[in-house]
């Protein structure tokens, strides 16, 4: 039989349960600790810096937008329409939250254009969600910085992408040798789907035309090597799990124009080039961009920039649906420890190009435009891998510890004379019952100095200040108790000199 | 008889009509331009140098969390629980989007405690988002930049926000006489509420017991004066629609004591603590709020700051029921034309204070806390207000324009020129067909120069520099042709020359 008062205390205890939040971050979601949160300041501060320099203006549009003017063209497009946090207001309407900034960016143009300067030059940056299944390294929040230019038709305006983006990787410190450029039209190969007879290429709202099955076929290259590539476009192609993918079905001869179009490998771009006007032949699309490419190289170079930094690359198809000519992804070529701790190659960190229609979803009326999306966070951690040998942690404020309770005014008294100076430090707050708790406090901080200050020291009107940065240093090293008192990672100075003496040993 | 032609025409017209997104940001949202959100950037960065100078680190929580971790403690405390833009997820758990950046806090630190520094002391900004009825200058979108120590019940820590918020008001430019950090220690009310028999006081769970009403009373001060606070602590009040609110109930003399502690008026912080320990008389939680006051005020003094910038205000008791002793706000005192056209005071701009019970909802342990909240947009736009003399648009990048479309990559080439030299510039990319055009654009960018060629400068290498600032206050003032002719606002120089003459004008 259970006992009835054991029984109640159970509800009780379950009630109690019931009643207290879990202190839990949403699934997908996480909190950026302060080294995180300033070096991604900084980088987003740096890459905006050099947006300006190319004329671009900042924009921001609010997180929450009508649900119908973000469209269907999330970026993954096996799942169109998905993927979007939304939710009806009191009024019946769905909002949701952007899950790109090019979205909330046509929906502006098309309500803003009548006072906008033309072409509009904006760059913005900022987080944005993704309703979708979490992974490892894959969150549903994260940050975007964008750079865009409605308005023109101009081949200067994708150029100047290509080359504010070489800009950038010098202005982050990535070194000329570890990133590339990779650029691409998608008319050459709308060119080459016409020369083998498919012709819904340039039809923006055939979901699911050949011509769109060919770009999501090509757009796998990464993942499933050039043989999967090539079952997609065929009959279709079974993964490991046993799942079947249907294929693009089209015929061999098809299949082979299509896999030597982006097996084109070459380091050299006039090759390349000539190699593509052969593949397209005479068609007149294909023959508009491979015009559009040669101009943008001209660019290019006139800037100082070759194929060792902006290069062809007919693998790169990009898979939204929405781009109309010139695409291009920032590569980064270094190898490093990737999120399942396997070395691999870090690969694109940016990628955008021209996208002519989506403002006419709108206004009816096509307007040109070109730009890119940085992957800040993507970025932010291929960085940190590629610097790893540095420390990043940013120093902590000095800790003026308390050795007697009743004198805080004249610790707080060090503090203030301390931030007047423009020092970061404070007084310890917590419980100060002996030294050894407040060292451990600055420790954690990652203070460079902690000052110590016990009656003694008031009576002789001097302070002891403690190096911990060289202490952790020297402990490692001491042996005796005789060196570890006379190490010179702890020295007294009159008080007066506090603030001369820290500014020194920070410079 | 309807014209069965027309009515397909209709439809066709209606459908049509339909597939267009209208664009347009969703009720209570915004879209921040360049000259705002770079001003913001700029506010919230000198914000936070502060904080850290005081020896605050940054966190960053995400935009969404469970909806059970945010809890009921919006601070619009007519309505709690509502408010807040919420969804289910695919798992059917509520998500919901941070109305402040406190509940996060909290949350936050129940989660990782055993990992953070004890204090912790922690600075965050960013976004806030409120489901609540748009009206003119209130959005559903707005940014907060808030302080908080976490883990500490010392005195000093409350007196380290109202030093703290002196030191931002210097360092963003308000002078001394235009702010007042005002002062007061819930504990106090509740003494004076003992004194008067009103006993439920401190019960933090009390959603709507009498001292709860009573704090709620006094927190519409601002708006319906001391007669409407005296009708609410009474029977009731009609409005000027004739909807009526049910008073609190208190007899006369319970009233008086409380009218007479929210009078207190005097600008003598000594004056006023000998008045407030009048009136609460035994009360021991009384007495301990005097004495919270008095350690806080010492703490200031000491660092400078006297009652001409913190000052004891009984009146200021700030709504939210979260708050258990000390509480402030940092007040603007300028007069400004407000949102409504009319001349106000600007007033709180800030606020916050001690809750020691938010983390304990999570750990069911009492955590001890302080800190404060700053409206970053009402800041901005008081500021803005004050010092609307000054001109904050941000110059433009320097137009190169198109007087030869042959030429273009000569043009680009004085682009690269200018951008190498790190001066913002741009070639003109719209249709170049006349001068005027681009000098239009060059005057929507808020150009300084814009850079002329023709053939005739191409053949002599050199460049024509129009400095169209000059050029408009100039235009203002001439009126011959001959004059116009002469003036100075356009001058010619060699080409090789262009960077040089730029950097000296911008200087």
């Amino acid at each position: 039989m259970v006992n009835p008062r054991k029984r109640v205390l159970n509800v009780k205890k379950n009630k109690q349960k019931n009643a207290r939040p879990k202190p839990i971050t949403p699934k997908g979601f996480r909190d950026y600790f302060h080294d995180y949160s300033k070096s991604r300041s900084n980088l987003i501060n740096d890459i905006c810096k050099v947006y300006e320099l190319y004329g671009f203006e900042n924009l921001e549009t609010s997180a929450i937008e009508n649900l119908d003017a973000l469209g269907k063209y999330l970026p993954d497009i096996d799942r169109p329409n998905q993927g979007v946090f939304s939710w009806k207001d009191e009024e019946n309407n769905w909002l949701a939250l952007r899950y790109d900034l090019t979205a909330p960016l046509a929906r502006f143009y098309a309500q803003y254009f009548n006072n906008l300067p033309l072409p509009y030059r904006r760059y913005s940056w900022g987080p944005v969600w993704r309703n979708e299944k979490p992974g490892i390294g894959r969150y549903r929040q994260f940050y975007q910085c964008d750079a865009d230019t409605i308005g023109t038709n101009s081949s200067v305006s994708d150029a100047e992408m290509c080359i504010m983006f070489c800009k950038i990787f010098e202005k982050i410190g990535v070194k000329k040798n570890k990133y590339l450029i990779n650029l691409n039209n998608r008319k050459i190969l709308n060119g080459i789907l016409e020369t083998v007879g498919i012709t819904d290429s340039n039809n923006y709202d055939a979901t699911l035309g050949t011509s769109e099955k060919v770009l999501r076929s090509i757009d796998k290259i990464d993942r499933l090597g050039f043989d999967g590539v090539k079952d997609l476009l065929g009959k279709g192609r079974r993964d490991e799990s046993g799942d079947f993918t249907n294929g693009a079905n089209l015929t061999n001869d098809q299949i082979d124009t299509i896999m030597q179009f982006i097996r084109l490998e070459s380091g050299d771009n006039i090759e390349t080039l000539n190699q593509l006007k052969n593949l397209v032949s005479n068609s007149l699309i294909g023959k508009q961009g491979i015009n559009e490419l040669e101009e943008i190289l001209e660019y290019c170079e006139l800037a100082g920039l070759f194929e060792d930094r902006i290069r062809i690359n007919s693998g790169i198809v990009r898979g939204l649906g929405y781009y109309t000519g010139t695409v291009f992804e920032a590569e980064l070529t270094d190898k490093i420890i990737g999120n399942e701790g396997k070395i691999t190659e870090i690969g694109s960190v940016a990628g955008g190009g021209r996208y002519d229609d989506l403002v006419k979803r709108f206004t009816g009326k096509m307007v040109p435009a070109t730009g890119f999306s940085i992957g800040i966070d993507r970025l932010l951690f291929a960085l940190n891998q590629m610097n790893s040998g540095e420390n990043n942690k940013e120093t902590g404020p000095i800790i003026v510890t308390i050795m007697d309770k009743k004198r805080i005014n004249d610790y707080q008294k060090i503090v203030t004379d301390l931030r007047n100076a423009g020092i970061k430090s404070e007084l310890y707050l917590g419980n100060p019952k002996d030294l050894g708790r407040q060292l451990k406090y600055a420790d954690k901080r990652n203070s460079r100095f902690a000052v110590i200050i016990g009656s003694e020291e008031f009576n002789k009107d001097v302070v002891q200040i403690k190096d911990l940065e060289l202490g952790s240093k020297i402990s490692s090293q001491i042996k005796t108790n005789k060196e570890w008192k006379n190490q010179p990672a702890q020295v007294e100075i009159p008080r007066h000199n506090l603030v001369k003496y820290v500014l020194n040993l920070s410079k």
